[in-house]
């Protein structure tokens, strides 16, 4: 692949690598949001909005205590706050790293690597293991992302 | 458009269509914050860290109660958080989505249907309306998004 | 460069100038992670998860109080929420605005101008300067990315 030509193409592995991670983690984001409202629904609490205390047909006994934080959505909403901190940057750079022609085998160890670990992440911070093993898989996704960065730069640089 | 030419020009009507729609997304998100901003001023009230009320050209008459959570202002960061559970994903799975090469009408139906499921909602959050209005345009939005999710998922597997 | 050769290439200079600024602000965010991951263990306290006061090799002294809010551990998440609602929105529209084809003076001012204000905001959040002082950084880089979502509309309707 010559410089003018476009690594952005579904012809080139590498970037159909970054295709798949990067599909999983915009629907992991978005699947995080449902949680957060399967979990609302089912316990009937956890609301942030006054006007959600109004009665409807999704809330047919308001109460004042449904704005009360309750741990199980709230664990949710924090589920998505972690996923923001990490997985948008994981988008940006992913594209940058695709242009600077990385190997397909580092690629594919970087990118699923960053899969793996939010998803591990994801189910600890569910089912409430400890303090430990959440923060591992946190470390692991946000190493390559950080990596990502700096071999970015580094090829830029290079190019300057 | 061979497999080898980029799809990312503005020669290509399906990328112009995301253009607009992602521009128009970071400006929501930026405004968002102007918004926070205004309703801060306006109410001199709702801030969120305490060098903030120290006396200053913007700050004339400080007190410790502006410090308080003001749902005025409030409101606005729950809209910007709302933003950015859902506008970044669409930012980078829209790119993907022209990519995999769709048709020009499904593009502007999915991206402009994005857009205006956003602005629908932005409208019922900051004037209170029922959660059952809001969440209407919120699932529209985000099913959107996972809808191109899929689809990129779908396509680069097909690649493989 | 003609319309049909990509712009998101190393050998275009405006292209680099992105990957520069684009990985200087992934590893802005992923640093903020960092910083708040620093800033609890050095205080033992400013936990979030209830899970995290249980006893451990990170939490040799669990107490209930750890969960409460402590700012100087607060002061960086809301550093990188400030982050998160500025940084993804640049990285989203900067390599838009690379491919409108902006001369490489212009992108230089408007990339390397937003990462010196966010440098700048991040200096005076954590330093706990003024809200005028922090305003004035924030409202630089909002407005620089303000410019370039104007800017990606203004060619995308060009080029309908």
């Amino acid at each position: 692949m010559n410089s003018l030509t476009s690594a952005l193409t579904m012809s080139n592995p590498v970037f159909v690598t970054y295709m798949i991670a990067a599909a999983l983690g915009v629907i992991k984001i978005m699947g995080q949001g449902w949680m957060t409202v399967y979990r609302m629904m089912k316990t009937d609490s956890g609301m942030v909005s006054p006007e959600d205390v109004r009665k409807g047909w999704t809330n047919k006994n308001p109460r004042p205590e449904q704005l009360d934080v309750n741990d199980y959505v709230d664990r949710s909403r924090r589920m998505h706050r972690n996923d923001l901190e990490n997985i948008p940057a994981f988008l940006a750079v992913g594209l940058l790293f695709v242009i600077t022609g990385p190997s397909l085998l580092m690629t594919q160890i970087v990118m699923y690597g960053f899969v793996a670990a939010r998803t591990a992440h994801a189910i600890a911070y569910g089912t409430k293991q400890s303090h430990e093993i959440r923060a591992t898989f946190y470390t692991i996704g946000s190493l390559l992302v950080i990596f990502m960065g700096v071999w970015v730069l580094i090829k830029a640089f290079g190019a300057l």
